[in-house]
């Protein structure tokens, strides 16, 4: 269960904006606020069964964005590549004098960013 | 002309995906192989103008989905940080051993791979 929300949660992070206003208010409470069903039905004066049914809807529309993009897949992918290149400059660091040290962290630094 | 026609063939190498089939047979032939609007329409035996419209559509599709997510201009930002980080991994390699220089080189490779 929590996988599942894990996962939907990502999908929303990566492919949200291309949800409708009504979709996005209530995946926002749902997946960034983490508010149950219930809650965001009462907060939003509808029944329980439409948030559920618009949780369901956008889950498959982002599934489907993600099919066809892949954006999840190939971020993973890039964080793995960049956690190498982090060790392999960490491993560099340990011999390096003090102005290659300053560079090293640069470099980690916008490796960092380029995965963000 | 030639800059809008490259910013149609970017537009397309990100979001190409979420066009129709019908769509992507045609952008394709207009992208990737660079044939004019009346090329496509025999090879597809329709008319120069259907081609057109089709273009002109998938161009406003294509920009409304960078619009939302802002994956090229992501992109861009993410090649520029990763030119200057390979260029501090090659202002370290000067001074380096060959251990060191092997490392180096993977790293860089790895950066290359990552905004691939």
């Amino acid at each position: 269960m929590i996988e599942k929300k894990l996962r939907l949660s990502t999908l929303y992070d990566f492919y949200g904006n291309l949800l409708t206003d009504k979709q996005k208010e209530i995946m926002e409470q749902y997946c960034d606020f983490d508010l149950s069903l219930g809650e965001i039905a009462e907060n939003l004066d509808i029944s329980r069964q439409a948030v559920y049914d618009t949780v369901k809807r956008a889950e498959k529309i982002l599934e489907d964005y993600e099919g066809k993009l892949g954006l999840i897949e190939k971020f993973d992918n890039k964080v793995k590549k960049a956690s190498i290149a982090i060790q392999g400059l960490e491993s560099i660091s340990e011999g390096a004098d003090s102005s290659n040290l300053i560079q090293l962290e640069k470099v980690k630094k916008l490796i960092k960013e380029i995965i963000e």
